[in-house]
């Protein structure tokens, strides 16, 4: 059987097949030799499955998707508030100011821009290793290859980088910038001269779908501070289009590069990216915007759509027998967050137990929030203090904390006992 | 028992107690007149259940929070196009162009600062109701009782509304307001004078959670289309703080309005309101902000957490004997999007069934978007290609356009016939 | 004979034939119902005498060259630094921001554009008479004829005026503009709807040239400090062009109207006015413009043109005969300025008078600064301290405050008396 | 005799003795060691005789007084057409955009901010000389003596010069600089670390006021268009301080240096300078800024100031007897511009001669513009078609092209001709 998904990522490609405008970028003579009809697209879920179609195995300079990542490395290593002492959040909006440079401070706007990459490239911390090495070995960890650089392309692109030395001298002169003006520069263009395939790509952003795990290897190559952190800026600042409108039309964090490439996560599902070097007046690639679209329509990725209401946490409320008293039993499932422990409070409110004796099964739990924690504890307490004797099956003992303040406790029981002294009889309401 | 979310809830306010920076708002004497100490915040799952604390049924003005509803009522009239073309969807920044028109169209960055909410206003439709009206019916329907204007707050605002009116005429002028500027000010005037309390605003911001969809009352009020665009637009422009530092650091749409008051929305879980006068110099509640922040820490309502993973689609995979053939039996169940499906994909080709007969179970299947509905079929129907005999047990019918294109159909089995039919046997995977 | 300098201005007009490009204003009807290929130009020098060619007896709308003279009454009414309090005098640059309010104060950048008009309108003392009355007033005792309002053209303006409407709404709204803006912008417009001729507009410019006392009349319609000041803002925010790039290439304080007409000021010398109601993107007349270029380089008006070095105020250093001495006589003549009393202080200093006697003759002197008389002064004491008899011909006792502190005191002696008394036999140097 | 000039400079002092807010540049230590208290003025009229008080032969660093001058060899050497295509003309408004570049093509706004003098620097021709060897030159030749270079304080520019290079860069980038942007830097610093006095500013000054010849040397340094435009483009621009504001208070071309020094010059009569090293927040002397306005008041240095209109040109109209005819003698005196000869126009209009017999004397005439000796050659004619007998006496032959087209000429005599042929019996009018 051939994989279903790999012939929907054939059909973007068809469907995207006659978006022909734009132009490979130009100013250096490695990016203008592009063959601008290569064309890919790829997926990876948080499971590590790449699907993948068209060009997905050719290579080509990452540029801008690294910033990203060179920004998780940065945050890593600095924590979030210092690294936003120097480098801002905001998007720039229409271009307006085209340095992006905050006109009191010189701090540059964002990471997701040349002048922010380049300060955060900065402060990637260099103890064991020059931070364009490191960035390089975290793309290679989150790809599962060695990722090289294309010595030809960032010696051009330094050969041409007035702009980015100009930035990086205002913004020394400003402060905004501690280290050398020349080496920043530098590193950061060897970032950005990674070869990377499309597959490799959708395995970046299926890293950061995933929590800052990489799915394969299971190595943790993020903080889940940095992840949040990084989701919420490629959110609004990653792609060189407005911020509002990438938001209400496409509605995914993503962030694009002049090589053609973009990548897009849905957070805790999956990660895509897209290819196509035709570029658009902002940089962006033309066709890959409309793969973006498309995957984003078809797959139902927009972070705001309100489609899965949180099912309820409340497995099944029965009655049973267990040693001879007559009990409710309230099974948990799934992840607990406020608004699914919050139906178990509700019922509990609405229609307090009308047995003296109540268990509580967490067994079938995933995740716990530690405000659903904290209010399952309470609601347990507050039947013991209106005198209802209480168990607890709760084998990852997750509930440790739990304290009454009272002679009698919260009963502990495992599964298998449970099980063993359900008397049957019940009925689940 | 009393609700440990309300008592969560009194924590928050007790942890808050001590913020009094900020003044409220005084350029009407019906505001400056407002009791600074009062504070109150509530919190309503999509269940439709309120959870309050403080003075949450104290009355006040709804100022600026009546923009999203507004906006609701124009894209539902004329359509998110429609609307677009009049008013953006774009951040305005740090204050900086303090007009937020376009400087080439004069049209409003968005429709959650003055200028963009009296267009809004104007775009509502009027042929059976003023537009005033409507909105005021609306908050009604969201709030289960009916919502009042306070006539005398109206008066002063229009008395006052010098810098409105300026905005409306430069707006006429450009063609960016078709509609007459005084009527187009005082209707919006009067949208922003409606009496609500934070009790009702939880319960409005609990229907955005909701798709639109009153959890109470069950009534659409939005659209799902609506829902979406609208959430996304209070996440980049509904604070009138920097666009960016709210996304990274509180990660929730909201908005807030002057009259002290913030609604926040995680999307399919919960709305939130909190409410306090005193406000910062961007005219955001100084406390309610600081309530919000708390919120979205303690309920891990931050848009870009990526802490719950999508579990797996894949409830079980067991063999069993049915008909004396023995069987592979795929039991799905939670919300079917492309990475949950893609989980039965992965096994399908990873592990193929090494029985001649399939049968796939969805009957505990929640939501199925249609990609996954789509990725389902087509994996069934290869492994009808592949000569195997498949059978879904589908009571809802959702697998219904299915069609392999073959003499042998899919079979359909009711869980009941899968049931009697199952001889055991078996083994789970 | 035929006056050389009208044929000279039918050439220009001739010259200037060719140029047809723009369009008149065309957003009321009033205006777009100018003929567009009328076209005049006038010049008037301080001796009150206008030249005129083409259509200068023609009537159109004084539009916003009304502007500089509702300022130079407002500033006449309230002093200088009052009104630099409520309205700026900075040029707007390239049209960057629209509206040309400060972004801190709302206060509009100078009194040449609406905004800054609008609020220069209300700042006229109406203790007498309403302020439009009054600028019509002294448009007429400008252009020695009674000037008339277009009433037609008033009422289009004010019903098509929503731009000025909402510029004084929000003036008001930031307290930049104390009084009510409807009546505001209405005076304003009636200042706009006066009907002027290109003779007129000349005769205008020509009294500013003249310090402010109208040529003919002699009376004296503006203070002198007034017009210096008038003439600083019309070379900088006079025309909606680049400040720069006007003072750079044509170097002459003017101002333009929608009408088609423009003014020009060569202080101390003449004014101009030009007429072609085709504008340039700007609001210029472009065929004006080129009138202006024309007249600016043929008849040197450019501001800082060099070419006129002050003449040395030592007419003549002769030696002679009186009452039997031998004296030095030192003539002057002309203007006293700083620069031409400094050929006299060097002359002294560098070949002190070798006679006992010194006669400085100041009859044929026209003005003279303050530091030039102060100068002059201290150099007579200064001889009388080295010991030397001092005579000066003083006619207009210009010197009268001449206290040399000694007890020989500086003689004055008529024109007469010198002629009477000299003995020839002297000598110029 | 002491001069009364210096008497009234040193007056300046003591009445800006109290002004010491404000602190010396402090980037480098060079600047930063400056005496904050030293202070001086001095002045210097088209006669090249310099005025001082104070400080005045102290050396400090000339700074951004340098601009001007490199601006003027640039202008000469490329002309004024191709240097507005590289360097604007336009005031940068209240540091607004701190680059100033020009957002569409990144050309920087004037020649006196940074960035414009980056690129003006690059524009003078280095065919013989490299353009920083003929910067210094030029200022040696102003000054009248050997000007250096502090080369301590052009290497410790250097070595803090990231903004500089910052702009050069950016503006390498963008195309706006050609050349090399280190050496362009480079070259630039070393402009601005020569060192002068106040003295020598005065001098240079004075030589722009001048019209471009040094006044003792009387070497031709600039021509006339460069000057006017020089002094067009520091009237704008040369103050950091708001441009219409400093038209409007001070009204002289000016330009500050972060050294402490100002220079101003009224075109035809004087250059003043000062120096004061505590500056204000715009990089202007706090001191120097404030003898300037005392300098502008007392010396009525204002360009706008209207108390000299231009004398009539018509000295006496006296009628003679001459060979036995009655003729009218009209003499002309002073310079020739348009608003003089108009007086002789306008008698001959108003009051035709009453004698068959002209004369026009213009023996005693200094300059005459094009227009006024083609208005006075079209009036001579005019009188011969009248059938009148036209003599012109004068004796610079500045007549020549005088062509009546007629068989009866306009005759020429000598001054002692018509000395000599006058009989008297006439009158003057």
């Amino acid at each position: 059987m051939r994989s279903p998904i790999t012939g929907y990522l054939e059909r973007i490609l068809e469907q995207t097949a006659h978006v022909d405008a734009g132009e490979p970028a130009d100013y250096i003579p490695e990016l203008a030799a592009a063959d601008p009809d290569r064309a890919a697209v790829a997926l990876c879920t948080v499971n590590g499955t790449v699907y993948a179609a068209g060009d997905a195995d050719d290579e080509f300079s990452i540029q801008s998707l690294a910033k990203p990542f060179a920004y998780a490395l940065a945050l890593e290593d600095r924590g979030i508030e210092a690294v936003l002492e120097q480098v801002g959040v905001e998007p720039t909006g229409e271009s307006f100011n085209e340095l992006s440079l905050d006109p009191g401070t010189g701090r540059p706007s964002n990471p997701m821009i040349n002048a922010g990459a380049i300060v955060t490239h900065t402060l990637i911390d260099e103890t064991e290793q020059p931070a364009d090495d490191r960035v390089r070995r975290l793309l290679s960890e989150l790809a599962q290859r060695p990722i090289a650089i294309d010595e030809d392309l960032a010696a051009s692109e330094l050969a041409t980088g007035s702009r980015n030395l100009g930035l990086a001298y205002l913004m020394h002169a400003s402060g905004a910038l501690k280290a050398d003006p020349g080496a920043a520069v530098e590193g950061y263009v060897r970032d950005c001269s990674a070869l990377v395939t499309t597959r490799d790509l959708a395995l970046m952003a299926a890293t950061i779908a995933n929590g800052g795990t990489q799915p394969n290897t299971g190595r943790h190559l993020m903080g889940r501070r940095t992840v949040t952190h990084l989701l919420s800026v490629m959110a609004t600042c990653g792609m060189y289009d407005a911020a509002g409108n990438w938001l209400a039309s496409v509605g995914i964090p993503a962030k694009s590069g002049v090589g053609g490439g973009i990548i897009g996560v849905l957070p805790g599902q999956l990660g895509v990216a897209v290819f196509s070097p035709r570029l658009d007046e902002h940089g962006n690639s033309v066709r890959g915007v409309e793969m973006m679209r498309l995957l984003s329509e078809d797959l139902d990725l927009h972070l705001m759509t309100a489609s899965r209401p949180a099912r309820s946490a409340l497995r099944e409320i029965r009655t049973s027998t267990i040693e001879g008293h007559t009990v409710t039993v309230y099974v948990l499932q799934g992840d607990l967050v406020l608004s699914s422990i919050e139906s178990l409070v509700h019922d509990l409110l609405e229609h307090p137990p009308a047995t003296d004796v109540v268990v509580f099964d967490i067994a079938r739990v995933d995740d716990m929030l530690p405000v659903a924690l904290r209010t399952l504890s309470q609601s347990a307490a507050g039947l013991v203090d209106d005198g209802l004797r209480v168990i607890v099956v709760d084998p990852d003992d997750r509930l440790a904390d739990l304290d009454t303040g009272h002679d009698r406790p919260i009963e502990r029981w495992s599964r298998e006992r449970l099980d063993r002294a359900d008397e049957g009889n019940g009925q689940s309401r």
